[in-house]
């Protein structure tokens, strides 16, 4: 990849100074990403899209696994299909880009670029269902998807993105819940155990759940920042869009009826979760199971024993990838052993081995690993399981971290004025007891700056009273600053 | 998958009768796809796009093992863009649509939705290239593109379609050009050894080739009717982008230099190639390399022998899946093995094994062929080899079969009246000799309707006459009626 192009980022801003240069700076350093000449949207460098790719390959095996199968629908929408579903258009309409001519001729309809596919798929699916025998259908599609924000931020929010939605139908309410939480678990696994982000899991207030849904459950993470961010969510559209598209089935008791659906997505803001949980002062840091590399090594040592120490590396490398592991040399001369080491840390590669003649000589390699910075010599006969063993070792390190680092910043607030301390002084989540009521939920929204993240499905406790108005609680709510 | 709904095509017209009818019978009846309600666009449903995602694995790794990297670029391009490279704005801007308005205001430059996005690339790369270290480019794209077309088929001419789109940038001519014709290697391999198509390799007339090309080199395949499709192409762009994009690099001679650029793609329309080919009066035929499905497991006979045959077929599914061979079952009790066996020839399954309780009794299996229509009892202690024995000896049948017929549909023309008789009656590919004059070439459209396809790398025979005009020929060219 370009190198000169890297220059215009000399040093990464320290964390504690100021997260958001420290954010951007790291994602340009990494070569991650680049701004494009379009409003609000990026470039996916090589070494960005990698991660997106990674990410693909993990869900879409889950998604196929559990019966789903891919398709694609048009990119653009009439715009009429926005008018059948009625908290659908309120919510979408503020964000489009219309097409209003194509091929030097102005159109009778205007053509939405699809921020979500609902009302696209809904009009095909009450076409593709007739039977109870036609049920569920379970569709996954990974696109390209618009919505004209007015503030973005790399990965975070962007006029374009990238990502996968589901969309399914099924004969009952139960079924498509059922659907909608077995995503939603999906979804959790994929973070916690991929990522090595921990989640909140939990349901939306109707104020934040999804334009047309019944009930949106997210799974939400904590940057290092303290702000949250949603990572994924799976909807629960009753029959909302069935009704609004008549997608109707003859059901066995030879009745017709309406059909209930789900959806549920994750995009590519999710990478910036994962730079922003796992990364340091250092640069990026990547757990194991999704970094493109995950060993580099690099010869050292004086030129007159290079030939003898870079043919030895080869050897190491071979015997690293026949187990699979993703390993790559740096053996360039140009660039010094010092340089190389800052280099692939700030790319966030988990383990990195130098390897020297005295080493070499000893019988043993060199350890660094990125998440903990420890270095151990390790003896060259039990290289490959040891590289093994710290690679799952560093995987749930990083996640033990950042779960610490989750709980260390959740609090639970018996007053308005505990919960706005909290916000403005420590940020993090705050579980906060809550009557159900949009007004209160909105006043601590304007006054604190913090929205609702969601409910959760366990709360570490049940609170009694609503911090806004002190009548009973029907909830407790995760509130957050947020992305 | 939904399955009241394929009733609408009831039988398949015969290609003979109506090819065009035959093909849309066909794609529709193996539930391949739908039309959407946008203009020219086309829903890809399961059935269709897992054959889109089986090409893109396969040419995916192809990329990867020569070096390049995915990326991901914006959709949108701006209108100014369009206006860098002259040829490139007058062969795309009939077709673009564009987005004027979004998020509820009317823009200050329109935005064009991408029909390729050689500009957008080329205003990135000028940022990343500054210096001979930073190249060669090795880019790769997939991505949806809009081309408003007037005519649309399904896959074949859509006005949304998918595809990937390689962009490199090189220090030399001689680079870019390896690089071009590298590619196109890449895309003969893949199309000739996965997809079982014969290609005619060769050079686009300057008529034909892409706008802002110094030359565009295809593979053009043969469908069944005698009509020619265009499979794939690989352009040297030469410093034509370079130069609208001012994409410079200092050389390792101190000297600022314009990069050589190519792009190459192949898009979804190949899927219209596959059915075309290999299709006939029973409905689709599927090479094994591609076939999502291999081999179709059908228990037979009387119910009270069910569940013997039953579990005896499984426990053959699970030794034919242990080779990685693609294999299902279909031991539903609601249609007859007739039907199961129409259905699966109809979607094309290379292979049907028949297992019923007398052919069980004597330690063999019916193995039904569905290029050959052979049918065999199969010795069951040798059912795996014999198996993937077939799946291949299939393969390359099928291969030899559409070789055969293209050789077969392939003339040489010594008059412009041989030209236009065989193209008139018997169609197919003909090769004539050409002066090069544009004149000459643009007769042969006007009167035959049939236009050039490719100059070839290694014509069967070198004509001396332009059919024409009569003066010395330049080249053999290959004409033909076209999708």
């Amino acid at each position: 990849m370009p190198k000169s192009d890297k220059s215009f980022v000399k040093e990464i801003t320290p964390q504690s100074e100021d997260f958001s240069r420290w954010y951007i700076d790291v994602i340009r350093r990494a070569d991650l990403m680049d701004y494009a000449p379009v409003r609000g949207c990026i470039v996916f460098k090589p070494d960005g899209y990698a991660l997106w790719e990674a990410c693909q390959q993990e869900l879409d095996r889950r998604f196929k696994e559990t019966g789903h199968r891919n398709a694609y629908f048009p990119l653009f929408i009439p715009e009429s299909f926005f008018q059948k579903e009625k908290e659908h258009v309120e919510g979408f309409n503020p964000e489009l880009p219309w097409v209003t001519e194509a091929g030097g001729e102005k159109l009778e309809e205007r053509l939405a670029v699809r921020p979500t596919s609902e009302t696209i798929i809904g009009h095909m699916y009450a076409q593709w269902i007739q039977s109870y025998r036609d049920l569920p259908v379970l569709i996954n599609q990974w696109a390209n998807v618009v919505r004209w924000e007015k503030r973005t931020l790399p990965f975070l929010r962007t006029s374009e993105f990238l990502w996968q939605e589901g969309h399914t139908a099924h004969a009952t309410a139960e079924e498509a819940i059922a659907e909608t939480e077995q995503m939603l678990n999906i979804y959790t696994d994929f973070v916690e155990n991929f990522l090595a982000i921990p989640v909140f899991k939990g349901q939306k207030t109707p104020l934040e759940k999804f334009a047309g849904a019944v009930s949106t459950y997210s799974i939400e993470a904590l940057m290092k920042d303290g702000k949250a961010l949603q990572a994924a969510t799976s909807h629960y559209l009753g029959q909302n869009f069935a009704k609004g598209f008549e997608i109707q089935f003859l059901d066995k008791d030879n009745e017709r009826k309406y059909v209930h659906t789900t959806s549920w997505g994750i995009s590519t803001r999710i990478l910036g979760a994962l730079i922003m949980v796992h990364g340091d002062d250092r640069g990026l840091a990547l757990p194991p199971k999704i970094a493109p590399t995950q060993v580099m090594i690099i010869p050292i040592g004086p030129q007159k024993e290079r030939e003898r120490v870079v043919t030895h590396a080869k050897d190491l490398l071979k015997r690293i990838s026949k187990r699979n592991i993703r390993v790559q040399m740096d053996a360039n001369e140009d660039t010094s052993p010092g340089w190389k080491f800052n280099e692939y840390e700030m790319r966030g590669i988990p383990i990195r081995l130098e390897v020297g003649p005295r080493d070499m000589d000893a019988g043993q390699v060199v350890l660094v690993r990125r998440d903990t910075g420890d270095k151990q010599a390790i003896a060259i006969d039990k290289l490959e399981e040891t590289v093994e063993q710290l690679l799952t070792d560093i995987q749930q390190n990083m996640y033990r971290k950042a779960k610490q680092f989750a709980e260390e910043n959740s609090r639970i607030a018996a007053s308005f004025t505990e919960l706005d301390d909290i916000i403005q002084n420590q940020r993090g989540f705050v579980l906060a007891g809550w009557c159900g009521d949009n007004v209160c939920e909105l006043t601590i929204k304007e006054k604190t700056g913090a929205t609702s993240r969601n409910i959760p499905f366990e709360p570490p406790t049940h609170l009694q009273t609503c911090v806004v108005c002190g009548s009973e609680a029907k909830h407790s709510v995760w509130y957050a600053k947020s992305y």
